[in-house]
């Protein structure tokens, strides 16, 4: 995406809230504030790639596209507030309860979530009544308690669960691969991809979902190491989910490359069966190259040995 | 409403939002919690009605009718928050929030508002496109910052607002009358109803919105004078809108017979034109009942001359 791209999508995504002079002064500058400061917008990019390689109108993309979005920063001024990650920063701004306040947060929020519920529908509106379901459906799903909701309720009972691993990665199931499924597979689905397309596409969403998931996870370890020379990284001290602190950083590294390997053999099924999709194979690389760097990191600091290896090595 | 039809509207309620085992322990229980406690489910109800009366299937008015409760039922987990009301009770149990923490409260609210958005689609899902997507614009504003929630964000800043008498009208226009909106003219909506139609069921959502509230704010003025003496309200307290105490209780009075007046002949002309929607004139002799016995009070404490005339006169 080049930059006068990336500048008329912040446009859409702050237009595409219509704010009239008869909103509550409060909330509007809320809304403001948060309309003006997106983030990287690469959910709106990708839902436009996908709706061009299944044949589908740009003005349904922007829709779908602007809503996932309205979605994710709804999910964010929630995650914020203090009685969840109680996070009083967000790119490099104050976190939108720490300028409005926590009401004023939750309302902004909602009123997100309202917009993008409605742009949503307008979205799969000119489908047919089959994939106009289909879609719907998988909305309610994977924004539900099927999907982010129920992660966002196990992150913050994670000390509570006791499941290791494997709650952790139920909780990137749920907060991290639930917005990339919306993202990669709902336009499959209105554009009418094949029953193993789309079962492809679900699984390139959950490979790369939990990718990102344990490269973020190798970065506090990792970072938190490497900059400030300290043992325990933030997740350990907050007791937060992370995946190389429940399996080891050696197993994690291993988990990671399995992933990214596994999410490429589907990818490239993906582009022999549907040739459109190949824009995704330049996203793959940039994980990639994430990726790569993080486990060159974990080698040269010979971390793989000195490292403790799991939550309980270093409770 | 009968007992049987009653219960049969709670179980409903509880059922139409299926929990699987494997949601989060904490928000299936405050889930749980919410749905085995449902209010009046008066809107379900007059959704049923609608929809006979203007010939639309049962299944979608029952669709229609949860969703607007599950909305409803969102909002006042919301409300009931610290940062917003701070309710430690509500319908004679606990607020959500205190017995399964703010972030449960959320969450669980959350998980209903996105059934309802779920639900909402369904119930349209069968009526033609330029129905539907009429509906689904009402629902947008009624429940956005063009209502529900720019009623909060005034509820809630209202001591910032200065407005008196309109904000107070105003905020009960978001909070109140929202809901009554969606309940009565969207089933018009789905079903066809004429330019006039809607226009009356409109004016008989903002009448009968606007008395319910008034006969609510003076019930918190009067009855806090007659049963307990004191000569402060909850809403002088707290600072609280309250059109009673913005413009006199002799005014409230006055509007509050005015506003059932204007319903009633509006209400006479919905039924001249759409005889199937006589129903609703049970409804109305409810509200009025309510509204007598306030007014009654009113006369009998003589408080028309002894109290306080407005939020000026008290502060």
């Amino acid at each position: 995406m080049n930059q006068e791209q990336h500048q008329q999508l912040r446009d859409i995504f702050s237009t595409y809230f219509p704010l009239s002079p008869q909103t509550e002064p409060h909330l509007r500058a809320a809304l403001h504030s948060v309309l003006d400061n997106p983030g990287s917008l690469i959910r709106p990019q990708i839902v436009a790639n996908m709706f061009t390689a299944f044949g589908l109108p740009a003005l349904h993309a922007t829709e779908l596209g602007i809503a996932l979005e309205y979605f994710h920063t709804a999910s964010l001024l929630f995650d914020d507030l203090p009685c969840m990650d109680d996070a009083t920063e967000r790119r490099g701004q104050p976190s939108t309860y720490v300028e409005f306040g926590e009401a004023g947060a939750i309302l902004a929020a909602l009123a997100l979530i309202n917009r993008a519920y409605a742009l949503t529908w307008k979205s799969v509106a000119g489908c047919g009544p089959a994939h106009q379901s289909e879609a719907l459906e998988y909305v309610e799903r994977y924004l539900g308690v099927g999907g982010l909701l129920n992660g966002q309720s196990m992150d913050l009972n994670y000390a509570s669960l006791h499941g290791g691993h494997h709650v952790t990665e139920e909780i990137a199931m749920g907060k991290t691969v639930s917005l990339i499924r919306l993202t990669l597979v709902l336009p499959g689905i209105l554009g009418g991809a094949s029953p193993k397309e789309l079962q492809l596409l679900d699984r390139i969403a959950v490979c790369w979902g939990l990718t990102y998931q344990i490269v973020d996870d190798l970065k506090d370890v990792l970072h938190t190491s490497e900059e400030s020379g300290k043992t325990h990284s933030r997740d350990v001290s907050m007791g937060r989910p992370n995946i190389a602190l429940a399996i080891g950083i050696p197993a994690a590294v291993e988990r990671l490359t399995r992933l990214i390997a596994m999410g490429d053999r589907m990818l490239q099924r993906l582009v022999n069966q549907h040739p459109p999709v190949a824009f995704l194979q330049e996203l793959r690389v940039q994980l990639d190259a994430e990726a790569k760097e993080l486990i060159d990191t974990a080698c040269d600091l010979s971390v793989l040995n000195s490292r403790p290896t799991s939550h309980q090595g270093v409770a």
